[in-house]
């Protein structure tokens, strides 16, 4: 199996307005530096697994319409919590849409929120 | 598949009294930096893998005995060997009865010896 | 000269309502990793800076106000722009009353607001 | 399962003359950081996954051919692409000859070959 | 002191052709992780030491014409070796003419040839 | 001002017996990732501060008799409290007199002790 990780980060503001999220109940932020993973079995003709250049111009597209926003406010996320793997979900299921799926065996984002706690959302396309 | 990872660390003494080990035998210390994740097929009501405080404090009462000792003399280690992965593997172990392991896809545990070596034990609840 | 660095991490949500700023003139949030180095000549009984327990606790009685907060609200920036470098200057300004400068050459605050980009303040306590 | 991973790095010269690589196909370098994951089902005599000296020597014993080269005249990409995802494929081939598969679960080549992107090969000894 | 530092990096290739350099006399390549450290001893109007954008550009303008390049035919470094120090040399010259100095208290290019290793050039305005 | 820096690690156990040290007056231990740096004014005939291979040797040199030591046991140590701050100083002095002063402007020793807090010892020779 082969994979290619691209990075890129958004600022964001949002709330948690859930008793369990204590004091992250409050209008706050959040950098969010992002790493997304595509996987492949085998290489295509150009021997990547996707071209680096068009794997960031798609991670940046995707989260273009997050960048320095209020989660709050943003459709996505109306009625749902815009917790970090919520978002990570999120930019896994746009991020999907960009590419044949027929070629890649799966895709990862990864979303660190600070430089010590990150989540993930996997998804698989064989098994799905 | 969601991931939710905290980190935190650990500085021990322990020998490795195995000629395998060269100079290691000798007794000397370790800053261990550690790395839980947390795998789940779903999110549970509040969107998220698990409250990142609750995970960080699981991590901390599972490090607590760890911290500042001589692995020499802990019970853990007692007629075996502390190597990292010995000391991942009793981390992890640890750490899954914390945890209604119902709700969770399985666990690893990541120990940074210096920053170029680090080791790994990794659980997955369903299959166990 | 020595210097002793502690590390932590705020989260908060703030506008630059200034066209200069672009995007960033909406409401967003930033994950600020902070950095903050205390220097000195010589060290003093202990063979320390300083306790790093003493300057993390330090360092996080400065950063509580701010945490989960919406800077725009903040009576600190009331009236100037929250950037990094504000911040930054905000938290030295704090941290030196916390200690008894004539221990210190000086102090630096480091503020990350991504992975590609961070702001410092530096007070040199001598030449001031 | 356990893992234990090492590090290294090296400094190669290539082109990649395909006009899908676009200013790529002029002669030009990189420092490939690279990260060998080894992975194992059940620890050795020794309580660990492999001697970290012994990983480290086996994974600087197939970069040695690569170090400061320019990978357009070495016999391995002789007709085809030295793309990071060729060479770490590469690697991978070579690293799996250094040990007794039959004690291994599978190996993972990261190279980094930039802060923000890489690319891995991974190898599942049991279902290859 | 404030100060503001932004990042990226370029992949070249080079060769370093006297003896004292050994294996590294051959025509390979790097990848060099920059980091620009602008310093001003107070913030200008909109409080901050530079716009983030505008220092992100500069910095990419100075690299663009060392990206993906062979540096050993690169009129910068005709006839003069071109050591990481050689270019953290080049790039602050270039930088240094893309602002008004008198703003300016110096700057810092930093360059990691590998993640255990980098070079840096200084500049200081005021002491010129 | 130019400069240079190469990274290593050492492994230590050490005690701090005083009641200001809490926990740590156990004997543990602790991975010191270190980092030196060599600072001139003016490059050599070869371009570089200083030859990378000659700078991690001596670093090497000077990290070998505390490498898997006690350092309780230590004559460098003898009577003083083997904090990180007291270890910088003395890997400083060591490495100092490894190359002919009169060619450097400084140098600056920094331990990271964990991934959150980090020591340094600064020596300039010209000053001093």
């Amino acid at each position: 199996m082969y994979s290619l990780t691209v990075c890129d980060h958004i600022m964001i503001a949002h709330s948690l307005p859930d008793p369990f999220f204590g004091p992250a109940q409050q209008l706050h932020g959040a950098t969010l530096a992002v790493e997304v993973t595509w996987r492949r079995h085998e290489l295509g003709p150009h021997a990547v697994v996707m071209d680096i250049g068009e794997a960031s111009s798609a991670l940046s597209a995707v989260l273009e319409p997050l960048r320095y926003r209020n989660l709050d406010e943003h459709p996505a996320f109306k009625g749902q919590l815009s917790t970090t793997e919520a978002v990570a979900r999120h930019l896994s299921d746009a991020l999907r849409h960009h590419f044949d799926e027929t070629f890649f065996a799966g895709l990862t984002v990864l979303l660190r929120e600070h430089p010590g706690a990150w989540a993930t959302y996997d998804i698989a396309f064989d098994t799905d």
